[in-house]
């Protein structure tokens, strides 16, 4: 048995991306469905980014979803960046005018649901088998299974993919007409989230010969943390001591008078570091946003970001298209692409840049321009402007 | 038989660098002799570099040597960054206040020798065998053997090698009080010195996919141009009409209106692209400056600047040593290693922005790059303050 229905855009993903394009798009009158194959409870606790850019607290804020981030989101001139002996601070506001502010992705997630909520979005969590049909027509449609066995048939004017690098959004543009590039870094991230008031009023950016290391926080009692560790790390050979011991040495090296303050562990993970793009983000009616189409290593906090600017513009570019007019949609993958591009450069330069490997001379050019951009106004201006986000549209 | 003598500063190598340190100590009543292993002629007919710094220009006209380079050097405010289909113009005077000089490193040679000259300025050339001893003493001593078989030795108060990558002066420092880093790139230049007016009023440096292309110039009727080609390139496979060609595609690749003319190709070459560095560059009463210390790839255009930055730190720390103060000569090594690890940096930036290799993905970092330094005022500025180079000293 088959259940069907309609609507004007299927989008695929509920996390931030698809979420936040069910709101604009309402916003705008336009009727949307979400599809998601994971439960709201498990998309709603994932530990993610935490880093907001300028221009996505912005457009947050003008489309009403800036209340609690304004209250609890903690605005941050700039950044630290270090090696041993050295702690510089760069002050984005100075440089740039732009800053940028610790909201959690969890918190996002979080307001992003409530508002759906309140509008009484369609959601369609636990679906499996979900396969999209008929993209190259004007009557593109979704079929997936729910969680009862039931089959569903979703018809729509068009379909957005916002479904990650798992989902079948992507695979779903034909191989004659995709090219992807991609990249594995020889490294991975070991993150911690720890009961503990942060050590810092800014993330320090350490890079350190034993690896990188981040030191970043979610709230004046919740500090995160980061460690490069190799590729094939097991969680199980590294203690709360372990973890502790390198974040004090890789964090404190050479600094007289700081020290780590350290607490409970409550989230442990093992990141990997990829950068992928697929282009075109647009193929008939389907179109990609977000970790569909890219992903970014986390070390230049572009990937949510980089999502709200895809969905910033494909917000009114389906608005017009549906209304018939072609243009703005037609555009959209290579406006989005150039900011994919530049957040994908920047993202490489600054892991490259802090994460150390046993290649000596590669070593004194981190340290030599890790100096530079220190001490040269160009250089910070530039780790700055991108840092803290080119505006949507650039 | 050996004949000995004795001077103040024995400098070893008669390239810029030396020639250069030599006029400096006159200047401060300071005696030298500057030996040489090639010929005068040999020496005066090398074709190197041909960009000067601000910093060298001051400095060469703060010392007397600037008459001719005024009148005859091409003072250009900028480059042009170019790929498929788009150049751009950096104006670094507007970025970074400061410009850049095209006279061949072969002017100012010239110019360093004819200022010797007439100062009867002591010069050996065409010896070998030099070797260096007693460095750790107060009382340095070469000695070599001359055209005529005749062996020598002069000993000295200090000994400085400005004899390049191959000359005794890098290896007379013990293995184990010396490092060394380096990297050889996976390509090299195709150079040519051509009788034709430029087709560009300031230097060209395209990326392209069939690899670099730079186009210079030494004056309004002599062009330079140099090709990225792979490492085991044999010259006799590059025909004039294969070298135009290759030129033309590169340079003019997707751009209406813009055309290459050619002339008669006078000089040609393969140059290999590395870096290197050793330190430090001083062990007891020898000092190292320019190319005998470190080496860069030509794509930045520093190594002769180096060199000339090298030495103007050198002759007034050696000027306060003979008077009995020790302090800028043992603060020279580390302060002429700053800038050295700056265009170490900067060269390896710009080589491996420009030059196409196979990866897609670092294809696109590269033209992501170009795009952002091209659009950027932190970009090109970024750049510029390191192609029209820093302050002396900083």
């Amino acid at each position: 048995m088959t259940t069907s229905g309609r609507t004007q855009v299927a989008i695929v993903g509920a996390g931030p991306a698809g979420v936040l394009l069910s709101h604009l798009l309402a916003a705008d009158g336009i009727e949307s469905v979400v599809l998601e194959t994971r439960s709201e409870e498990y998309v709603a606790g994932r530990i993610r980014a935490g880093i907001l850019e300028q221009s996505t607290v912005d457009l947050l804020t003008e489309v009403g979803l800036g209340e609690r981030l304004a209250r609890e989101g903690d605005q941050h001139h700039g950044i630290y960046l270090q090696w041993p002996g050295e702690r510089h601070h760069l002050d984005f506001v100075d440089l740039v005018g732009r800053s940028v502010w610790v909201y959690g992705q969890t918190e996002v997630q979080k307001d992003l649901v409530l508002a759906a909520h309140a509008r009484q979005q369609q959601f369609v969590y636990e679906i499996s088998d979900t396969a999209l049909h008929d993209l190259e027509s004007d009557r593109p449609w979704v079929t997936w299974t729910d969680a009862d066995g039931v089959r569903h048939r979703l018809d729509a004017d068009v379909v957005v993919g916002c479904d990650g690098s798992f989902g079948p959004s992507r695979g779903a543009v034909p191989d004659e007409v995709r090219r992807t590039w991609g990249r594995t870094y020889p490294y991975s991230w070991l993150g911690i989230l720890a009961d503990v008031a942060p050590s810092t009023d800014e993330l320090i950016y350490a890079w350190h010969p034993d690896g990188f290391a981040l030191h970043s926080m979610r709230s004046s009692t919740v500090s995160r943390f980061y460690l490069q560790v190799p590729n094939d790390t097991d969680l199980a050979d590294w203690s709360d001591d372990r973890i502790w011991d390198g974040l004090a040495a890789r964090l404190g090296h050479g600094l007289d008078g700081w020290e780590l303050a350290t607490g409970t562990i409550t989230d442990r993970s093992v990141l990997p570091m990829r950068s992928f793009v697929q282009q075109p983000m647009r193929h008939g009616r389907l179109f990609l946003a977000g970790d569909a189409a890219h992903l970014v290593p986390p070390t230049g906090a572009k990937g949510l970001n980089l999502a709200v600017a895809d969905v910033a513009l494909l917000a009114p570019a389906l608005a017009a298209l549906l209304k018939g007019d072609p243009a703005l949609a037609d555009a959209y993958s290579d406006a989005a692409l150039r900011r994919v591009w530049r957040c994908t450069h920047f993202s490489w330069w600054m892991t490259t840049m802090l994460h150390s490997n046993d290649d000596p001379f590669d070593r004194e050019l981190q340290l030599s321009q890790l100096r530079w951009v220190a001490s040269s106004r160009a250089g910070a201006a530039g780790l700055a402007e991108n840092y803290a986000g080119l505006p949507i549209g650039f």
